[in-house]
Parts: structure tokens; sequence; C-alpha cells
């Protein structure tokens, strides 16, 4: 029987479920929204649907059921794929539906899709979020938004119920740009990190208790204090995925480049990551950069 | 008349009176420290001469009339004209002396200065700081320690009187090594800050909205939480000097390269920096490496 309280909430669609995207999935339910998923493997929805999530085998009957979708893909063809598809999300959607791309893709892809919904009477935000996740599970993400304000504001509550730090950063494509800033700024200091504790083996220090000394002055940064623990600890475990960071990297760096911008240690970065993948690291969370210094 | 808790005291030296030297001389007086200083221009000393300080025209003069005698200088080959010289240091002090080095310079030198002062029953720490100005004024300095650690427990009180991190890290050198660590991390990063910041610019981004996206989350630094502000201000006024980081960077990629690390970060960053001196702005603060980036 549903509440008072949840008659007025639009029915959510939700696509791509990975790890952050269950939680988030969670999150919403428990929020009170009814969800209408899909993903490209039913048998890792499993626990969400016996939760109460109704399952789609295509983004077309999740578009049909929802009023609101949400996407959470690997990489921009994905998102092509469930957007543009024959059983994608545009070519079924009733007007005035609402997509949200919760990837971290291109600010390119993002205007063009806001451009496709709008053509077809939708609206489109593009959305990418950090705080990976532990952040997806407490609904603490930072989410970047981009697109039409009025529409943002309007399900401004959908973004509560998953995130704390949610900040409106412009017309489409500005969400994905604000990524990429946060991708290129995370991208050099990961060298910085890597090369700092290094060198501090190589000296003889301990590097516990180098930490203790520069992780909370002007050295200090998240990944410092975050993912050097674990690279001392030789935990390569992924929070997250080689891969997935040189996939972002690329769509900066060629952001970057189609802007006139040289990204000198974005490119350094990049290029450093891509031997490291090379060498079988792709699965690895990114403190792994550890290993290619020697 | 001195008061009891002053009569224990060692008489403390100091030699480099800059604007972090001054800070430092006034918090040992307010300790209760007696202080003999020399630096190379008298007339950038008057004040805290007034406050108390005694004046010598050599460090010689203040190794005589010293217990402990620290050093905070600006180049290598300034510390060694300040302990080697003629004039300096090792020559004029009494037995069981001990020098303090707060500059940040070179292991190698710290390890030589320390054998140096051995031979003269005298002992040397290493003890380069981080926390500027203002954590020089506020006594809130984060001081990494190299040397004997006896030495360093008997002489603790007075890092005390001017730090909060205080942080023994092993033999001598290991102070030093600590600091090129600190510099390590904070080379890279500051390209990824600089090239995050100017990226949303040309994106068309608010830079200001922007960090709060990017400013708490895993791109989150020191660097980007205050150096990026003032670069969005156009304030490129000295927190730290370009000129003074270059020196750092060199020292550091001088050890990495003499340990067998190849630290391409730091190398980018150095050349970067050096080409960005060469540009006219060694004496900016070191925030100013966003103008290279158009």
């Amino acid at each position: 029987m549903p509440s008072n309280s949840n008659a007025a909430k639009p029915a959510v669609g939700f696509i791509g479920i990975g790890v952050m995207g269950k939680s988030i999935v969670r999150n919403l339910m428990k929020a009170g929204y009814s969800l209408h998923v899909s993903s490209r493997t039913k048998s890792k929805a499993e626990d969400i649907l016996q939760e109460g999530a109704c399952w789609h085998d295509q983004p077309a009957e999740v578009a049909k059921h929802a009023d609101v979708v949400m996407t959470m893909l690997g990489y921009p063809h994905d998102v092509e794929d469930v957007y543009y598809g024959e059983q994608g999300l545009l070519k079924h959607a009733a007007p005035d539906s609402v997509f949200v791309d919760l990837t971290t893709s291109s600010p390119e892809l993002a205007v063009r899709l806001e451009q496709s919904a709008r053509e077809r009477d939708c609206f489109s935000l593009d959305a990418p979020v950090s705080g990976g996740d532990i952040g997806a599970r407490e609904a603490k993400l930072s989410i970047m938004v981009g697109g039409s304000e009025e529409v943002f504001q309007r399900i401004r509550p959908i973004f509560e119920a998953i995130g704390t730090n949610i900040v409106y950063q412009g017309p489409a494509g500005a969400g994905q740009h604000t990524k990429m800033c946060n991708q290129i700024a995370i991208a050099a200091n990961m060298l910085g990190v890597c090369e700092a504790l290094r060198y501090a083996e190589k000296a003889g220090l301990d590097p516990d208790t180098v930490l203790k000394s520069i992780g909370s002055g002007a050295a200090g940064s998240w990944s410092l204090n975050n993912l050097a623990p674990r690279m001392i600890a030789g935990d390569f475990e992924p929070g997250f995925y080689v891969k997935h960071f040189i996939k972002d990297m690329g769509i900066a760096l060629e952001s970057a480049e189609a802007m006139g911008l040289e990204a000198h240690g974005l490119s350094l970065a990049k290029s450093l990551y891509e031997r490291l993948a090379q060498a079988g690291e792709a699965d690895s969370g990114t403190q792994a950069l550890y290993k290619l210094y020697k």
C-alpha cells in the first residue's frame, strides 16, 4: 500500500547495477521511490530485486515505466548504446521524462544527449559523481550537475537521497567537465604520492613516520592520506580501477586538447597508467601506480 | 633578574633572520630562552634586538655565547659558509654545543655536518620545517628531525616552543629526506591543481563553483584548497617562493637520481618551474605556475 508521501514521488529507473549502482538504488528505495532497473547481467541485480526493485530486460521497458531514469555505465559507448539503441531510452520514453547520466563520460556526449532528449520533449542532465563505493553506500556522494537548472531543481530530492555535496555547475556538459577537473587534479597528484613514498623507502625512512610529518601540511591530500597507507601495506585492491581511470584521463585529455590546453601532468599520468595497465594491472586500484616506481 | 624556570634553559643562537626566522626567535624568547642572533643584514633584525635578542656580527660569536645554535638559511652553500667558514660555527663552538639546521638543504650535507660536529665533540641535527610564515608565527611548525635521537630528546623543549608536529625521522639526513618527500608530493600536485583549474576556466565553468564540488573529495589537497583560490583571484604573492621551490626540487631530484629512483612527476614539475622562473616569476609564490598554463 503506497503511503501518502510516496504518492507524489516519481517512479525512478536505474540502468547499470554495479557496486555503486546497487547502493544508489537501495538509498532511493529507502527514500520511498519505486525503482525500475535493468542491467547487462540480471544475476547481479538479484538482491535488489528481492528488496523490491522491478526488473526489466531492456532500457526501453525502464523508460516506459519511469519518470526519471538514471544511468551509471562504464564507457561512453555504453552510454550511447543505452540511450540511442533500438531498445534504448530515447526511442521509448514518454514526453517529459528526465534522464540523468551518472556515468563519468564525455562532455561532448552530454551535450549531444541533451539535444536528443529535447527533440523528444524530454530532458537530460549529466551528473557524474565522486565518493566511490563508500560514498554511494552512505548516500554521501558528491554530485556535479550539468543541464537545465530548472530540471535540476525539480528532481533535486532524488539527488538528496543519494548524495550530500550536490552542486549545479552549468549547462549540459558542465557536470562532466567538472568531473574531468576532479580527475585531472587526482592524476598528477598520484605521481607525487607514489614518488614521495618510494623516495622515503629508498632513503631508508619509515614511510608511516614520514606520513606523520607530511600528511597534514602543505603536501597533504586525500590521496596521500587514504591511498599511501594502502601502498605501504601492499594493498592494491580496487577502490577505483586503473582501467576506468585511464578511460577518464583519455576523455579529459581529449577535451583539454580540443580547448587548446597543454595538460603536461595529466598527459604524463595517463602514459604511466597505460604502462601499468599493459603490465597487467588494469583491474587493480589506482594506488597500484606505486608498483611502477622501483 | 632570571627566573628559576629560565635558569636551567640553554642559551639559544639563531642565524638567519628572515620572515620565518624572526617569528621563531620571538617564540623562543616568549618561551623564556635568551637569544643570540646573527644574520647577513643587521637592519632586518632591529625589531627583535629591541625585543631583547643579543646581536653578534659573526656566527663565531653566536657559537661562543649559545649552547644550542639554530640556523635557517637560503641555500646549501649558505649553510656551508655559516658552519665551515673562518668565522663559522664549527671552528668556534664549545664542546657539547648542539647545532640545529632548520634550512631545507641537502641530506648529504646534513650527514657531513653531523660528522664534522662529532669531530669537534659537538652535535648536529637536521630539522627542516614546513608550515610557512603562518606556522612560524603561530608556533605551529611541522618539524622533521634527523640525527641522534638522544640529542633530539634533550633539546625537544626548544622544538616545542616553535612547532606542534615534531617527528623524529631517523639518523642524520633523515629530516632532510623527509622534507624532500614533502616537496616531491607538492611538486606533482601543483601541476594537477593548475591544470584542473585552467581546464575549468577554458570549459566555461565557474572555478569557485568547481572547487565546491572537488575540494573536499578524492581530488582534495592542501594546495587545491589554499592555492587554487589565490590563482583564481590573481594573487601570486609569495607564501613560498618559486626560486626556493626550484632549489628544493633540485636537491630532491639529485637525491632521487642518486638512489636510482625515476621521479617523472618531480622532474616535469621542476622543468616547468624553471620555465616559470625564466619568464620572470622567480620571486612569485609557487601558485604562479598557473600563469604557465594558457
